[in-house]
């Protein structure tokens, strides 16, 4: 396998103002293994409770995510997360959020993944972080986290940072995380804390890349309509790394086009809830718009 | 002549987290022809008053940029405006604005100049902008806007859009005029109102284009430090009609690289108050960023 992520498979609430969708399939591990999934192998690290239905399995199964490190775990409910967009729908507003079966959780990688090259450490506890840490040893390691932890546990984050190869978040993370208010001078910071490879994500206003070789930045896809957002950036990172592992690459060249695709890849996503529309499409469509995402962006 | 500007020349009273500056040289066609005179000729058609020191007029004639249609009005003050910057300097806000000179101003367009190809009529009241087309025979006529023309003289403003080639407004302007909050529906939404290419601005997060040809996007130059964005958006302009007036083109090809030019002119611009640092660079300076420019972009 190429890649693996540790991360949450949940249930979601979701308004936007297209819509309320109750229940639906959602959960960081899941948007990001999906997006990958397009571009390379992937396996997912979680866990779900007894409730969690074995259609929603079978959308992972239907695109060969490896999901042998997905524990279900009996008499516990799944991760439930409820939240709203409004206006410009560039941040949720979080209505809920019921740990369920992640309260006490510690992730257990198999003794299959843990020599996967790529690994990805979704936005979670840095504790949970430094535990999967220590089981892998992968050639590159990129983890993501949230205002929470920087908030709450940033000594255990400061380690989690001094032990991986790059990270990905947004924008607001990345101030809050290091003080700064200018983009370059917050990206340099963060580097500065462990990881070579800083890609700040911007929302509608596309991403920027910091890395030892050099700094890049695109904008978003361009879209008329975004239906809903959740996972957005999950998938951006699914769509950086699987093409990052498909084609055993971590050079400054490859890292933007993995930018370009994962930008594509999210667009995708956003264009329904769930994983609503990433059932719809296939590598194909991904290419297809990856060609015109470069006219769009050429000069 | 290749290009004219007709818009305001002014004293301003900045203040920045970077210091504090009062009467220093500013205005739509200052910031605008000093920006485009790195690419081509450039002329000037405004009003300043008696106060206005020859040195400021000096600093024009340094880049050659033709003021016989500057007109100097005895009796009255120069156009004299006061803003400040707070957070992250995306917005100015105006603490005062004295008129003086332009109250009553009708802008009169020299015999010499009204054949001029590409034209550009800085923010203003739009019966001014009218008065102002109904003096030239341009090419490439092409405007900018504000809220309070929007808000206050939104028939007029439709007449103007109507009889423009292209307009260069801000992502906030845009969505103020049409109702649209999505930028490509709200650029769509301006096309439709008459101008065939619609540039958006918005700010630190880089520009869009919209034309007939297609769209185009480019971030903006990252800076790790601006000290004043007074005139960011009109040397913008000035990079970008400049170097269209420059290659005497307005292909989709030629509108995306004019773009990046005005992306990168207007970088320098925010890098001090007033024309500081524009006075320290040459176009060759312009070049050297805009080739970090392209490999800061390119995937």
């Amino acid at each position: 396998m190429n890649l693996l992520v540790v991360g949450t498979v949940a249930f979601d609430d979701v308004e936007t103002p297209f819509g309320l969708r109750e229940g639906i399939l959602g959960g960081s591990a899941t948007h990001f293994s999906y997006a990958a999934s397009f571009f390379t192998d992937v396996g997912i690290v979680g866990a779900v409770g007894e409730d969690f239905p074995d259609d929603f399995l079978q959308v992972l199964d239907g695109r060969g995510i490896d999901r042998s490190g997905l524990q279900k775990i009996e008499g516990k409910k799944t991760f439930h997360w409820s939240g709203k967009y409004v206006g410009d729908m560039n941040e949720a507003e979080t209505l809920d959020t019921q740990l369920n079966v992640l309260d006490g959780y510690r992730p257990s990688v198999p003794e299959g993944f843990r020599e996967t090259p790529f690994v990805f450490l979704a936005n979670g506890e840095p504790d949970l972080q430094l535990a999967t840490i220590d089981q892998v040893r992968p050639r590159f390691l990129v983890c993501d986290t949230m205002n929470l932890w920087i908030n709450t546990a940033l000594e255990r984050l400061k380690e989690v940072l001094g032990r991986v190869n790059g990270i990905i978040l947004n924008d607001g993370e990345a101030k809050l995380l290091t003080g700064e208010r200018n983009l370059i001078c917050a990206a340099e910071a963060v580097a500065a804390m462990g990881p070579r490879t800083v890609i700040v994500k911007r929302g509608e206003f596309g991403s920027f890349l910091l890395c030892d070789e050099g700094r890049f930045a695109i904008p978003a896809y361009p879209l008329r309509k975004v239906i809903d957002p959740t996972g957005a950036g999950d998938s951006f990172a699914g769509g950086v790394m699987g093409y990052l592992a498909e084609i055993g690459s971590t050079s400054f060249a490859d890292l933007k086009k993995a930018m370009a695709y994962g930008t594509v890849t999210a667009s995708f996503n956003v264009e329904d809830f769930s994983l609503d529309n990433f059932k719809r499409i296939s590598r194909d469509d991904i290419d297809r718009r990856f060609g015109e995402f470069v006219a769009f962006t050429s000069f």
